[in-house]
């Protein structure tokens, strides 16, 4: 079961990146002087949001799991239920750490730099071992089915950017005139109602 | 079944849209001079690509399901397990919505313009039907369980901008220079491999 356990973790680890995230980004959201800035984060952080309610019942669930003794007291379905949910977490895994490097490219500051650079690079981490988690996992299937692993990052330069290095240079937008502000607020996101029920019977 | 219908021609319909905006969008990727423009382009495409591929999946079913007598043939679990895929879709054709009014903010030839916020307009719509057939569907489970359909738009002003208005006069990117290019585009979306495989046991 330890790879339940390590997923409950990267999981859990990733809700606190959600909250950490949002708190960096309202106030860009906040400041925005023009419809397409304020369209733009609130999008993001909307992805989030609905990432953050179909975590709340994952996490929990995992917990669960990781309470058995093995996974042979999942059935089949359970078992296919459990990775096709994991799978989905695994692309939003994949979409978030786009969503910090995006953000990059808004803030000038070392400090809120450095705290989502450390984030993209952790989130990133956590990715290849969902995907290792799931390859080891679909080999429980008894019937020998297995998931569609296949990495639809392939053939896209665009993920091998350092946009660390790219951002530092490029033109910057609202989060210039907030910079000192964001990261006090980062304490505050519990102020967004998690509203995105998911209907899973768990 | 008439609800069934409903939401297979709404998913249905949103595939080839997605295509569309494909074969709208990747001219941008690839015209695109720096990397964030990249970045953003090809995360918003890659998102839609994900959503294709639950839908591969979901619209077959549906067309399965629309077959059958009446949904009373579904067991309590394969009932809440459809409401549950719908309403990730649900998420997915709000999320469609705002990447399409982003793109707006891209393009300022008329004929771009015009696809764009026609599909935005029938998405939107798409999006208020699906919350409504979900409503009507849910109170069909015999445990009386019903699923959250709140609607977390609640709050946020920006849904309610007129974002065709509101780009009409901002500042344009890299489309201008590919705008003659973008319409012949669309009929190849089929490139991109849609690979994003899902692991449920339909």
């Amino acid at each position: 079961m330890q790879e339940i356990t390590q997923l409950h973790a990267i999981f859990d680890r990733t809700r606190g990146y959600i909250n950490r995230f949002m708190g960096i980004i309202q106030p860009i959201i906040d400041a925005a002087q023009d419809e397409h800035t304020r369209l733009y984060y609130h999008h993001i952080l909307e992805e989030e949001e609905q990432r953050m309610g179909r975590l709340q019942e994952l996490v929990p669930y995992l917990e669960n799991v990781s309470g058995k003794e093995s996974l042979a007291q999942l059935s089949d379905r359970e078992l296919s239920q459990l990775l096709s949910d994991v799978n989905l977490e695994r692309f939003g895994l994949h979409n978030f750490r786009e969503h910090l490097e995006l953000s990059l490219y808004e803030f000038q500051d070392d400090e809120t730099r450095t705290t989502l650079d450390g984030m993209r690079e952790k989130t990133h981490a956590d990715y290849l071992q969902v995907k290792e988690i799931m390859a080891s996992l679909s080999g429980r299937f008894s019937d020998g089915s297995h998931p569609d692993l296949t990495d639809h990052d392939e053939g896209h330069d665009i993920h091998q950017v350092d946009h660390l290095k790219a951002s530092a240079t490029a033109a910057h937008g609202v989060a210039s005139v907030i910079k000192h502000a964001a990261p006090a607020k980062t304490a505050a996101p519990d102020k967004k109602g998690l509203t995105v029920g998911s209907l899973k019977g768990h």
